[in-house]
């Protein structure tokens, strides 16, 4: 609930049918998630698409139209089940051509007669990219516009998040505080409420929590605004005390 | 490429701000996805969306057109930040109302006292919805036509799972088999393309890793015809050992 007009926003495409068949746990959007939060973006939605053309340029023009940032995760390496640059071309109704950078940058690394045909699949982008460095294994991901194109493993991906992460202009970042309560949602759910109602600028999230046969909640206030933050958690805290719980407190982003 | 006209698809839908954010890292996409697949049912599409209704409207409304069934995970209990119920009867045009089973459900857990406004919200459905069974910590979940609308907390929601798991009716199960071996996906795409061309029934993947400064990836045949998966898996293990390799094999779902 921070102002629409000051927030910079993004979502997350992950491309690949390894994550909608279970056999590989997305690792990517945690890691997005919180550098995102971090640096004051919002991410705002997160779409998995299997390896289908309609499916990926739907998913990136859907979008990018919407977003301030969009990062797409997986489908850039050599084989042919890798097609995100295809499809990022065709949302974008441009070529896939060779990008030079991308060609000397991997010419330079393969031996001679290694840079096969295959393997330059990985110097094409669409018309007008901008290479992100890839500091792990070379083969660059790019930026056309507001879409960055990401490797799927996670390390390289990670990476290259560092290596574009300077070109991201963040909105003001999103602080939040926590306040845990061992109890139950239900007991504390109409006064949080109330609260809510009180703090138009404040988020307010509860989370259930269930260790070692303990019920509680975990209430995350989130704000762009401090005072407003430390308003509402004050309020929560004494809502919690009155409630006759004893409140657990952690600062966070 | 399984015959279209067989497959059972599904899509899922979480629904939380403390995914976006980065605070919790999800469990819920892996579990589903692993146990839909072993069920003969193909997960095509995630979708994390926030605490937000126009954002929970238009992704169910989108998805439950396309897919055979949609599950959602979050937003489902007794705090004003769970909206998902309000959504889902949005979505299908229906008023979210007091279901007499689910509040007898409650109703005998509570003490005198206990069952609050707060704790009612967990007692609606939208109009003409169709229990499943909490077995953890008794609000229900629920069907309405294809839509599955199950609880966040991941323990909860695989208990939820397993309840309603005989109501999904799958298509013929995808079979996988991977063969993996320690050479550079650009050494082997080439080979590996061609090998997809002749089996248009087997859908092939390759999945880089980089294990101890060793460079491999795990190729995956998966097929709902067993003739065909044997066959293009032969055709990959023959195609490693022409390369020079040494194809390592896993069977799995």
């Amino acid at each position: 609930m921070t102002s629409e007009s000051k927030s910079v926003t993004a979502a997350i495409i992950v491309i690949g049918n390894e994550i909608l068949s279970g056999r590989t746990e997305d690792k990517n959007i945690g890691f997005l998630a919180t550098r995102l939060t971090e640096i004051g973006v919002q991410l705002r939605e997160v779409r998995v698409v299997s390896d289908d053309e309609t499916a990926i340029v739907d998913a990136v023009n859907a979008c990018r139209a919407v977003y301030d940032y969009v990062f797409t995760t997986g489908g850039i390496g050599p084989t042919h089940d890798d097609i995100t640059s295809d499809c990022v071309a065709k949302a974008f109704g441009v070529k896939n051509t060779l990008h030079p950078e991308a060609f000397k940058i991997l010419d330079d690394h393969y031996a001679e007669g290694e840079f096969n045909e295959a393997r330059l699949r990985m110097a094409h982008t669409p018309e007008g990219a901008t290479l992100v460095d890839n500091p792990i294994s070379l083969a660059p991901g790019y930026q056309i516009e507001n879409v960055f194109v990401l490797a799927g493993v996670p390390s390289i991906m990670q990476a290259m998040f560092e290596s574009l992460r300077h070109r991201l202009v963040g909105g003001p970042p999103v602080l939040s505080h926590t306040i845990s309560v061992n109890k139950p949602e239900g007991k504390i759910a109409q006064a949080l409420a109330a609260i809510q109602n009180q703090f138009a600028d404040v988020e307010i999230g509860s989370y259930p929590y269930f260790r070692g046969g303990v019920v509680g909640c975990s209430l995350v206030m989130r704000s762009t605004d401090t005072g407003q933050l430390n308003d509402a958690s004050a309020a929560v805290r004494q809502m919690i005390l009155d409630a006759g719980g004893e409140p657990v407190e952690e600062h966070g982003v």
